[in-house]
């Protein structure tokens, strides 16, 4: 089964809003035996809307809308689907009873723009959104499927997962894409592409290689009729790229570096602790994006300024020598977020995230303290602008250190 | 001039990277008068990349792509550009001279793939790709530009500031796309929306309204022969607005919540701090992504567990009594916050951000806490998974907590 993604909504066509509604339901597709051709952002303009509809429409079997559902004058999706099938939109009486429901639960009268939430036309049915006043349609019409959904992702996520996701299922082909990623840092995209170049021009699996914050990542994607013989076809792919570039391999998959560090963590009985300057409270931040990390990680501290620095237990005797900006207080940093913590490892970030230069540094300079048991160490690095890209890259090197350091640990 | 944005790579299509990069570029257009109709993405696949190529060719003037220029077997961008013009590829020995002596200057030998970043075609151009081996490429044909630019940002940013938009602008048409965007929060989009709804058909200026994480944006659109007069033409619609809704507006156009908050403080002479366990360090990152954010951000607790947070301040009687997911934990998180930085200000996070439930407290409960020299207020809500988004809602929600303050207190 082909299908098509369209993002719906003027505010990505102006760069306001990053779409990750297509992401996230392309994500989804592959394990379904999906096979996704295009993904496209659109405006509130029912030409365009049309006309990507009507070119997605050509192209795939399966069409899934986020956005344009809401109840203003701008949102245009319904109108969109029914010019594109040549039907006619009428206000579905049980569904205007239920949106007046729920003004009514919320104790609030329905403003008269929700009217249009109820709209329907005869090849569409709604689908149910317990988080929101916009229903979804599933539309089938010529042997296709359309399928509108509201484009915000806390009413998006809960309607593709009870709603459209299980019914998707029943209709999937007999065939499985499965596509299996391996994780790697520390070699530059082309010499990667060098050492595996045998496994290119594979016929049965299909190699990719691109650049991450995380470092290269390599995609080995096959087609099978199941899930087994699929698996079959992964296996030594993966084995071979293991043989030749393993060393360098840190995950796969789904799996996110936090997630592999909280791994190693728990398995090893060491606990966790930050003292962050120049990263300002992105490394705690993605530390805690994993679900248990409260077993692991005993706290950050953000010192965001020399005196709090001190008062957390920084020695100033090194601030005065080498400036907050260096290796050594970087590394006293770690020290004291151990010391203030009680935890097993510690990591300091100390730098200029920019877009200015402090103590003559230029913007982009990183040291990175590493503290365990057995000792402390330092990494320094200086990364491009901007600012935000700096805290990413300096938070994203910290924790490809505190995995190597872990993985030396556990010997 | 109307444009096209496409973004090249299989990684785009199976939903494991977000595409920022076209949201950049489509907000560097509207000012330089160029209208953008579609965005899309498409993979690493050469029939693909053709049919999208041509379809953006009918459709627009000029052709942005990113993506699809590294040095490995999957990346054919150059490849689909040439056949879609009819062209052929070779090797070009000034640019293949310059590669060489990129690596020459990394002291390493340049890698056999590396080579392909050389090639070009009669019609094209190379564009300098002074922060990695992808050069761009400068495509004019029939009327029409192709513009090939990188995939990573750190490339693609410095290449689109310094080599394409400046090109760009001096082809620009005389006419210019002035957008204003109008920030709030507090009410419903379709009140918002009964409330603006003489605004919507104006003959010289298109609203939109939408929902983002930070509140409700309304977006004015108009088109002028010149900025001074496309200015004339926002500026009553905007009055307007400020008139009918002005006690919702926190910010307009590129002003970040964070930004706001910043300047407010500094303009009351006020500092800040944070003691974080549900948002784990999200709120102090989001503090001090602004630049600056130094001179009022006093530092950032992240205790991420009971003793930690006792150990930070926190009174004992209060967790036991309440538990640590209670308002009067959060409250004393932000008092403890002030006292441990002497800030003026302290935020209290705490909640269950999920997924599992803690002590009783379903997943998504937060309470927020926000100390100043007056007082402690606390805020309740529950939110919906997932766990990063509990971090996101909860961030934004003190934050906007946070400015709703400051405004009380400039009175």
């Amino acid at each position: 089964m082909k299908a098509d993604i369209l993002s719906i909504g003027t505010e990505l066509i102006m760069g306001e809003l990053v779409d990750t509604n297509a992401p996230y339901l392309a994500a989804h597709l592959p394990p379904m035996g999906i096979e996704l051709q295009r993904i496209t952002q659109a405006p509130d303009d029912l030409d365009s809307l049309v006309q990507a509809l009507e070119q997605a429409f050509h192209r795939s079997d399966l069409i899934l809308t986020t956005g344009g559902l809401g109840p203003t004058e701008d949102d245009l999706t319904r109108e969109a689907i029914a010019q594109l099938l040549g039907e006619t939109l009428h206000v579905d009486p049980q569904s205007l009873e239920g949106l007046k429901e729920t003004f009514r639960r919320r104790g609030i009268p329905m403003p008269g723009g929700n009217v249009k939430q109820a709209n329907l036309i005869p090849s569409a049915r709604l689908i149910p959104n317990l988080l929101g006043t916009a229903p979804g349609w599933w539309v089938e019409k010529g042997g296709k499927i359309v399928i509108a959904m509201p484009g915000p992702p806390t009413e998006l996520y809960p309607m593709w997962q009870t709603e459209v996701q299980p019914h998707l299922r029943l209709l999937a082909p007999e065939t499985v894409i499965l596509t299996r990623i391996v994780k790697t840092f520390g070699l530059a995209e082309a010499t990667m592409n060098d050492m595996l170049l045998p496994l290119f021009h594979l016929p049965n699996a299909s190699l990719g290689i691109y650049a991450q914050p995380q470092g290269i990542q390599l995609r080995i994607r096959v087609r099978a009729p199941s899930s087994d013989e699929a698996q079959k076809l992964v296996s030594p792919v993966e084995a071979e790229i293991r043989r030749l570039v393993g060393e360098y391999i840190w995950g796969a998959d789904e799996q996110l570096l936090e997630e592999q560090i909280g791994k190693e963590l728990r398995e090893q009985g060491l606990t966790l602790a930050t003292m962050e300057s120049c990263t300002g409270g992105l490394l705690a931040h993605t530390i805690t994006q994993v679900p248990g990390s409260s077993d692991y990680f005993r706290g950050g501290l953000v010192a965001y300024s020399n005196d709090i620095k001190i008062a957390w237990g920084v020695d100033p005797a090194l601030i005065r020598e080498h400036g907050a900006v260096s290796s050594q207080v970087a590394e006293d940093m770690a020290r004291a977020a151990r010391d203030r913590t009680g935890a097993d490892l510690g990591i300091g970030t100390t730098g200029v995230a920019g877009p200015g230069e402090l103590e003559g540094k230029p913007a982009g300079t990183v040291h990175i303290g590493l503290a365990y048991p057995g000792g402390i160490l330092s990494f320094s690095r200086r990364y491009p602008q901007p600012r935000s890209l700096v805290k990413q890259r300096a938070t994203t090197h910290a924790l490809l250190e505190l995995w190597r350091l872990l993985c030396r640990l556990r010997g």
